[in-house]
């Protein structure tokens, strides 16, 4: 069972740690009493669902013995003017590096994340609608 | 505009930035192919709630001049079976310790935190149910 412990230090500053045994650091910026010492949560979300669909387009294209060289996840959040402010719109930006890569290899690694396996998009995508591209870049 | 940029690097190792301008590793466990350098992306949305969630409480509780000493977060996760294995519950409980701290205000803080300002909780409970409880310790 996934558990996190989030613990208050000072400031607006939290220490976040997980089953993983990970620990990351959150602070809010100096308009909320902060002092930018680190993530804001809400960003944790546009980081999580970029990880979590990164890993299955990975995982994919090695399956099929695609020649991936690389691959950025680029995610842009946005929130509601009113409280609480949550995530209406979030976009995602596939670019795949590789050598010879087939283009449906990459389109059907892509759908098959966001649609079947990615468990940050299907969970946050009660709320937000989850909008993705890609892009190929052979070398 | 909260934005995210995911790079992958090596195994199932990915390095997530955002516009706050920190970092964190991603990674999975061997199960997947990963070396377990850091969080899973699931893991970062207990974490982010529990964050979210705890500068709300804080500060409230700040603003009420109440004498709150620590405070901890702890957020358990239950996942669906087949996939995408989303979140479908989400129990998080506060642990405020402090002196002489009224129950009424630290009450109000997490439902003031859980009903309207959490944005992180906003977001996911579109998929899952999120439950609360409050413990205060007066030391």
């Amino acid at each position: 069972m996934p558990v996190a412990k989030v613990k208050y230090t000072d400031g607006m500053q939290f220490v976040g740690e997980a089953g993983s045994g990970h620990a990351i650091v959150m602070d809010g910026d100096a308009e909320v009493g902060g002092n930018n010492t680190g993530l804001r949560p809400m960003e944790l979300l546009l980081i999580g669902v970029g990880g979590c669909s990164g890993m299955d387009v990975v995982s994919i294209l090695k399956k099929k013995r695609e020649n991936i060289t690389g691959l950025e996840v680029l995610v842009n959040g946005k929130k509601a003017d009113e409280h609480p402010k949550k995530y209406t719109d979030i976009d995602i930006e596939f670019v795949v590096k590789g050598k010879n890569l087939s283009e449906e290899a990459v389109k059907k690694a892509v759908q098959l994340s966001m649609d079947k396996y990615c468990s940050v998009k299907a969970t946050i995508e009660g709320t937000a609608k989850v909008n993705f591209t890609y892009k190929i870049i052979n070398e």
